[in-house]
């Protein structure tokens, strides 16, 4: 089987242009089949103020109404995508900007409005193989932002981690599937404060032993269990670091079964 | 040679939700492979407004300035394209929203600065006939929105109509291609108070007449030059006319030579 990259970018790291850049430097250089998976990053929070768009948080997480789905759709699939797009075309990267309803590519359904009314999020169901197999047999890298569709005719708000895990873990019948979740940290740490404090190797157990201790921030807990299912469903390996992992020059976590 | 379809719909069609969908289920329906190219309406200039964005006009013409830019890449490529793609989903068309930065599909050069500095605005010059050919092979339509990019990260404002008239002739190597200017008049008229004074057939020779002596709404000016010169490069024919000509049961202006 051939090797497919797998690399989630986040949020933190688009906003910084110097940041962005040299991680789409080093995305453009890697040979073979990959897939970039974006995040959104503060702005939407920032314009959502500049329009008037209130912000609704359940236990403090987002509720995406229709005018935060507006806005999402507008920087995310819009301002964000297009230009890590035409930025990897100048470095020479074929590639091709995504959101779930181009090619019918990522299907989910709208989460249930119980117990919880989130809004239009969509609970990923379905990824096109075929579609993501044509492009890269093609040469072409999607790059695939944090919407999915619903079939009939909804856009919805989707988790980047958990798209990237999900279509990591449907291509792996295809491809030896390598899925690098890369952030502003470089690992999982055992000590927020100290950067190199980096956990080496993290399996399920660890994960549920630090779990139950609370020593793993909080924003950690969702990436490492959509990492665990990757693996459970083929994916051959899982890494969380800093963007300079992808050039085996940066540090991370293995995460492991 | 296959038939190909290149339907441009205008901003107009597009504000109107239920011409929207209506127009768009009729495009689903289309069989054989078929491209559409989508305006962007006035969303620009309501949203700039909010913003705070100021849209600066030389000569009546727009000017897109960085910020400009950005609000376009929004709505264009985000807010409409999306909407656009995600409805052709749930009517069955398999489609794939894209900027010209998307599978580098239209290439375009930054307009020079003199006489006039217009900004962000490209003027194209080549367009990926083989990535569109893949895609439509496929089954796949494209779906373009009023964007270019110039092959060095920086995305371009291009006219809609610009796009699909070049988009066309290109691709009229490869298909027999039939170029489809829907928008809210029932053609180009006579006389623009009557909507029923619709002009059968229009070539050059006329159109220079009616210009000479001032019978052609000055929107329409571009637009017929669009469509004549599609007919020169090896379209095979251009109409003018209302969303319901696709269905051949619309009524239009026919565009020769």
């Amino acid at each position: 089987m051939d090797k497919l990259l797998v690399v989630k970018i986040g949020g933190n790291v688009i906003e910084n242009r110097v940041a962005l850049l040299d991680f789409l430097k080093d995305f453009a250089a890697l040979e073979g089949p990959k897939i970039l998976v974006h995040g959104g990053g503060k702005e939407a929070t920032q314009m959502a103020k500049k329009l008037g768009v209130k912000v609704k948080l359940i236990e403090g997480r987002r509720v995406t109404d229709a005018q935060n789905l507006n806005l999402i759709t507008m920087l995310y699939a819009g301002k964000l995508n297009k230009t890590i797009v035409a930025q990897l075309q100048a470095l020479g990267c074929q590639s091709l900007g995504l959101s779930g309803a181009d090619g019918n590519s990522i299907l989910a359904e709208k989460r249930p409005v119980k117990p919880i009314d989130f809004g239009f999020v969509g609970d990923l169901k379905t990824v096109n193989n075929s579609f993501f197999d044509l492009l890269l047999k093609e040469g072409i890298s999607p790059v695939c932002c944090a919407l999915s569709h619903d079939g009939n005719g909804q856009l919805l708000n989707t988790n980047a981690d958990t798209i990237a895990a999900t279509v990591a873990a449907s291509l792996s019948n295809h491809y030896e599937v390598h899925l690098l979740y890369c952030f502003e940290k470089n690992g999982v740490l055992k000590d927020l404060n100290n950067d190199n404090s980096i956990i080496p190797s993290l399996n399920e157990s660890d994960y549920k032993n630090l779990k139950t201790k609370g020593l793993l921030h909080t924003g950690m807990l969702p990436k490492l269990q959509n990492c665990f299912t990757a693996l459970k469903k083929g994916v051959k390996y899982v890494r969380i670091g800093n963007p300079k992992m992808i050039t085996e020059s940066g540090t991370y976590t293995q995460i492991t079964n």
